[in-house]
């Protein structure tokens, strides 16, 4: 708990959670969540920490969830690092770190779906089949299991935090979900479990997403407001350098995801790109 | 409470109703709980008072949630009395009693959906595309809003019964779902809402398929096991009531719905009809 000595438990049993969930919520303590696929980073860590100054108890989960992969996507070299993650929760003060295999959460005959339909189109929704089913029905599964108060969710995967936003509205999930602003490197790289993947020279390649965004970014801050102006400087910038492959810049409405054809209100410049067959994906908001 | 003399609080608001079941939860009351869609006959009074001795506070809701509807589906014209239904759940001794809108459960913007795929194939599923899809999410949002400890169910709705469980064990709501058996009129007519469309003819006619179960389930008594055959006796014996159109008889295991061609385990006998564009459904456990 907050302040205490104590040192994390690890919970790998549905039923354990739940009886520990049941126990902090008896107890009058606001339990506070953070969901990872883990190899965790400054980024996972900023929404730990926000999690932590608003909670009586922290548990985060590492799940690297099958179902949000599609076939041929990384599943199965996505990087791990059990131990090097529990030292970073350790030291963060986090009381209950969930880390379920994936026949404990999918057991034979699972065919349970949630779906949203209007926040999971487009961006990445187009790029990744069956992605966002994959987020929210295992987010809905995971919100059942921790019970938690509230919920912190990182602004770099900007789609998933709406589809998110959406599945608790709807559901009437009674969480409160709080969002964490996108973490970078030094240089600008957004922090991602996936840069591990990337060669010395994808790493410069990468460094184009920021450049372009942030070009994207100072041209509507000097005036320009048509989204499609916005996005052609954008992507003009990205398709400069040599070895990326663009699969999209879109602007949309911070809010809702509407597309808009002028930004007036708060939104978000998204890309995603290959680099070297690694799927990264940037975003700025626009007017915050 | 239990024993106790309170009147029945009515909630209309989802915010109010967590915050009650909040407030009961943290009391360590245990919170059991009956969704209904109203019109309120026997057989759900059975199911809360099977709620009542289990719970230390019992919810009903009523709400004839429209997504569960097809289009050209009896929606509208679906039978309501609340002051009725009010008097029969205080005589019941029941707590609370959460009566949405339908603006209230799904407001502007809604869009997520709760998918079971293969228990919401054939049978009811076949003829009633997208019912258990809505049924699934209605009974989702109901189980975060109440946060019960039990529901009950009645077998009734057979295949609903395991739309529920199945939604209940593959997102990890932590709760227990119990069910109460089909009940009968006197003339063994199964209690349904939908039997105050029947003319005194149509009820006459709608007597056909208890009386063609009935024959099933005494063949089977009588030594039958291939489930072929005793789909056959019962097609044809309802099928020699004049004006009834038959939908499906089907025999399926009664804990997972798959299709057997012999009747081994418990297995459940289902039959749907229409008597005058009524449609009525029915079933009865064999081996239980």
């Amino acid at each position: 708990m907050k302040g205490s000595e104590n040192k994390m438990e690890i919970i790998r049993k549905v039923k354990e959670m739940q009886e520990i969930s049941d126990r902090l919520r008896h107890e009058g303590k606001k339990i506070g969540f953070v969901p990872t696929m883990g190899y965790l980073h400054e980024g996972h860590l900023s929404l730990v920490r926000k999690a932590r100054v608003l909670s009586d108890a922290v548990v985060v989960s590492i799940f690297v969830n099958p179902t949000q992969f599609g076939p041929g996507e990384d599943f199965e070299r996505y990087p791990r690092d059990e131990e090097g993650d529990k030292a970073k929760l350790e030291a963060e003060d986090v009381d209950f770190l969930f880390i379920p295999e994936a026949g404990e959460m999918y057991p034979s005959g699972y065919q349970t779906h949630v779906e949203v339909t209007e926040v999971s189109k487009g961006l990445c929704g187009d790029f990744r089949p069956g992605h966002f089913r994959g987020v929210a029905t295992v987010v809905a599964k995971l919100f059942n299991i921790v019970k938690p108060r509230v919920a912190v969710f990182g602004e770099k995967d900007y789609q998933q935090l709406l589809v998110i936003k959406r599945i608790v509205r709807d559901l009437n999930f009674d969480i409160e979900i709080l969002s964490g602003t996108l973490i970078r490197e030094e240089d600008g790289l957004a922090m991602s479990s996936r840069n591990a993947y990337l060669s010395p020279e994808g790493r410069q390649k990468a460094l184009s997403l920021y450049r372009s965004l942030l070009k994207g970014k100072e041209l509507y801050e000097t005036g320009e407001k048509d989204a499609s102006v916005l996005v052609k400087a954008v992507q003009k910038s990205v398709e400069s350098t040599a070895g990326i492959v663009l699969q999209y810049v879109e602007i949309r409405d911070a809010e809702t995801l509407d597309r808009i054809e002028r930004v007036g209100k708060p939104s978000v410049i998204a890309v995603a790109a290959l680099i070297d067959s690694v799927r990264l994906i940037d975003n700025m908001i626009l007017g915050r």
